[in-house]
């Protein structure tokens, strides 16, 4: 999944990938009659659909509420928190509604996690470069540290960078007052350049053409009697007046271009040169258009999306804010993890252990199944079950936004099959001086050559790559740049998490003794901030159930 | 055009339905023969097309400068400019920068023309309704007066609301400071509504289902060979490869559905519950999918589309700050236009006749066919040829934010071929506690008929409209609503206009003695502000050129 190049970074590993990999060990029915066990299975009596398409909410999230204590009985307790991502945070954050008593341990100089935000003055220190790909980084070492010298008001999100719609993470910059922004995730006006072209186009020429080809296709084969099998009269005409708007083709069938591929000349007081009559057939065909034209067809891709405004780290740091900075630890890393009969204990390197009456940890699964302690070996064995995956992301200052000035491109991104996969515009301070393009967000094999290189390396590399789409602007009036390899992240090591098999994901969807897991890497949004809000509401939810029970 | 309910409501007469009302009177090669003869068709020799399809600027406009006097002569003449919407205070603007001394007068107590923003503490007055569709207002009538009662914060652009990157309107925001933000032109998450559909549908689930079917019967055609008088074999196979992506339809064809339709109770912890299987091909191919999936199809709706932040307005407000409040003259009404020997008399109500060296008529032109003077027959006739268009908008503050609250749309439009056309979202202040959504935009006979009502029938039509889409809850919450009918808006009396045959537009072209014509119905961007500003670069370089010939 990760290498191969789909359009989805920030969930290389969603829904449909978590089956893949599980339905590769069990099955799918296995899989369903597991997660049925455990209620995460959907209910074969779910509400009928109803026709408008709304969503039902879920069985609604009722965060713990200090009344809860008093109305029935309990008190609250003390929770450690290990890891200070979205799933740590938001965990901490739920609980401290109701009064208990977390407290939060970063191993990292910062909160967040993966959810980071980079500005001028930041600095981003990798682990030595993989010795191969699947290995473990070497414990302690040091590789490169990236000062990044970005100026005022420029900012990179090298992590999760948009929201969709309807995912919960806007519920939480609603509640937080985290303001929002329209995130372009599909430009009509950006670029597509594929192996099969010989320069790239603008992705609504590649449209137009794709569209009104198969349109002719459809149209031409309808007429001959082609479909008459699978049509009926009625059909038919529907069809034919579908694909004429659709393909924006004349009564003879035949697409021969028009204003949808866009102009050479725009309309004005004159009525511009239209780009003219599109490539033959034979070639729109050969370009290799069907990933790039369906990248916001998904659930979670599609068109708007959204981002806080300022910059994406906005939501961890309300999120921080609400928990407080006092109960936030950072530089604190976790050496053991250990069930006691009347709490949990929490070492930590440098300083005495801490007790808790519960543990929420929240750190990627590929570093907990480090962690010595007495979490079992089932529980063992699932956290080390997950794959972490690799990703990188560039990000590219200029002193002059020629993407607007000179390509009109305001946001969206150029989708390319090479190796830097898509190239950014920023969706926020249109006709600003400054403003900062993601040179590259790719996955597995191509982030994993990029990531081994040194920052001046992949610089080097990603500026050729876009040079083959923008020419030699895309050279000029750079300011300052930063990458982020995932894999090399102190404390993170990934970008996100494949699950080869089922039984790993159902053990700790369970607490371990005291201990509970969050994580988005523990949902089907796995590699998405809600992935991580989701896991953090279920394992609160839990906890204070258990506490309310059990006093 | 205007009432066939096209979803282009900002340009419901671009340069395509130009050439359409031109082609009927004169054919096409007519018209550009004689377009030809005045410079304004494209050259037949134009540059060739560049392979990354970046539009080459036009012959660069080179505003007029206050050095051009010191090195060619002449100097800055007097210049009355008549009306301040987009054209006149763009003309007054670019002239102003080489020291022309520019008057505008304004008929309207305000400036902006149809760039119209309401907010709370506004009054619209109305024309008394037309006795028939068609008809000139009665002069000197005075309909109905809505006193806007939005709260803070609050406001409806009740003309143009939207800018697509390409449009010199953007130069404008760039040069004159005016921050944008997205305007989202099409949304997913929002609704499909057409006479063929028992309910609505989300955008998306409409989507999937065209795609999918349309990719399964192109690729039965395919595999049955029906196409293989059009296709090669490597034809066929990147064919099917697209139309499996494109579709999302598996090995066999058959498009089944799937996560891009949407799901009923979203991802999380559980892997959620997709909508379900698609209706049959027959019910989806009933529907009149064709309009309400392209509507952003066109050069002049792709997304994404940008508006200011605080309201369109703000255009025309940084303009008439860079022309000088002082030489802008509100309530002032023009009831003659003369040439004379050594200037233009322009006489105004109530006032003495102003006197300049050159006139900039930038009022609509059956506007301009009313007033007295002696432009000449063939000027009045162009003047009278254009027919003024209806088109209405409709404001509703709602005081909660249901539609992100309980629809999970932010933004975009919900696509219907009912009589209020599309129901907008607002694209900016995301889960503020009120917000604004405009319950109809429509145009032709739909906006005719609304138009005819007083505003409270026109709210009680519309509300029940959108009562079919949302139920109940259109109707709960509502603050505060205003409407406005463009054809009796006075000193406007129209949305935008129609030429019906070639001539006036060429005759107006070129100046009548000491007056100069301006506007987007001089332009192939008709209803769009972009016209308004190409219109006036036109008239202030032929204007300036003049001057700097004739001293």
């Amino acid at each position: 999944m990760a290498n191969d190049g789909l359009p989805r970074p920030d969930n290389g590993l969603t829904r449909r990938s978590l089956l893949v990999g599980i339905g590769a060990a069990g099955g799918a029915g296995a899989m369903y009659a597991a997660m049925g066990v455990l209620g995460l299975a959907p209910s074969k009596d779910t509400a009928p659909v109803r026709a408008v398409g709304v969503t039902p909410p879920p069985a609604q999230y009722v965060p713990p509420q200090r009344s809860d204590f008093s109305l029935r009985g309990g008190t609250p307790a003390t929770v450690v928190v290990l890891g200070a991502g979205v799933a740590g945070l938001a965990s901490a954050y739920e609980l401290g509604k109701a009064g208990y008593d977390c407290t939060v341990l970063e191993a990292r100089d910062r909160v967040g996690g993966r959810s980071l935000t980079l500005r001028g003055g930041d600095a981003v220190t990798e682990l030595p470069a993989l010795a191969a790909a699947g290995t473990t980084p070497a414990p302690g070492g040091t590789g490169e540290t990236q000062r990044v010298s970005f100026g005022e008001g420029t900012y990179f999100n090298a992590g999760p960078a948009r929201i969709a719609q309807w995912m919960v993470t806007l519920d939480y910059c609603r509640e937080l007052g985290v303001p929002l922004e329209v995130f372009v995730n599909n430009n009509a006006s950006a670029y597509v350049l594929t192996a099969g072209m010989s320069a790239p186009v603008r992705a609504r020429t590649a449209r137009a053409d794709a569209y009104g080809y198969i349109s002719e296709l459809l149209a031409k084969a309808t007429d001959e009697g082609a479909l008459d099998a699978h049509l009926s009269h009625a059909d038919k005409e529907s069809l034919l007046d579908f694909l004429t708007q659709f393909g924006e083709i004349g009564p003879s069938r035949a697409y021969t271009g028009g204003e949808r591929r866009g102009y050479r000349v725009n309309p004005g007081v004159a009525p511009g040169t239209e780009l003219g009559a599109p490539p033959p057939l034979t070639e729109v065909l050969s370009q290799g258009l069907g990933r790039m034209l369906t990248m916001d067809a998904g659930y979670d891709q599609a068109m708007p999306m959204f981002q806080p405004v300022g910059g994406m780290d906005a939501i961890v740091s309300a999120l921080a804010r609400q928990v407080g900075a006092g109960r936030i630890r950072t530089g604190t890393r976790v050496t053991g993890i250990t069930n006691r009969p009347e709490g949990v204990e929490v070492a930590i390197e440098g300083g005495a252990p801490l007790r808790a009456d519960y543990c929420v940890a929240a750190l990627p699964p590929h570093l907990l199944a480090r962690i010595p302690g007495n979490l079992g070996a089932d529980v063992k064995a699932a956290l080390a079950a997950p794959v972490p995956l690799s990703a990188g992301k560039l990000g590219l200052e200029y002193g002059r936004r020629w993407w607007e000035l000179e390509d009109r491109v305001y946001g969206g991104a150029t989708e390319t099959d090479l190796d830097v996969g898509h190239i950014w515009y920023p969706s926020h301070g249109f006709h600003s001086e400054r403003g900062l393009v993601v040179g590259y967000y790719n996955m597995g094999q191509d982030a994993e050559s990029y990531n081994a290189l040194p920052h001046r390396e992949r610089l080097r590399r990603a500026l050729a790559q876009g040079h083959k789409v923008h020419g030699e602007k895309y050279g000029a009036d750079l300011l300052a740049s930063v990458s982020v390899a995932w894999r090399r992240q102190p404390h993170i090591e990934g970008a996100w998490v494949r699950w080869p098999s089922l039984g790993g994901f159902t053990v700790l969807q369970r607490p371990a003794g005291r201990v509970y897991f969050a994580g988005d890497w523990l949902t089907h949004l796995i590699a998405w901030q809600a992935g991580a809000f989701e896991s953090a509401r279920k394992v609160v939810t839990d906890l204070h159930h258990r506490v309310m029970k059990e006093g």
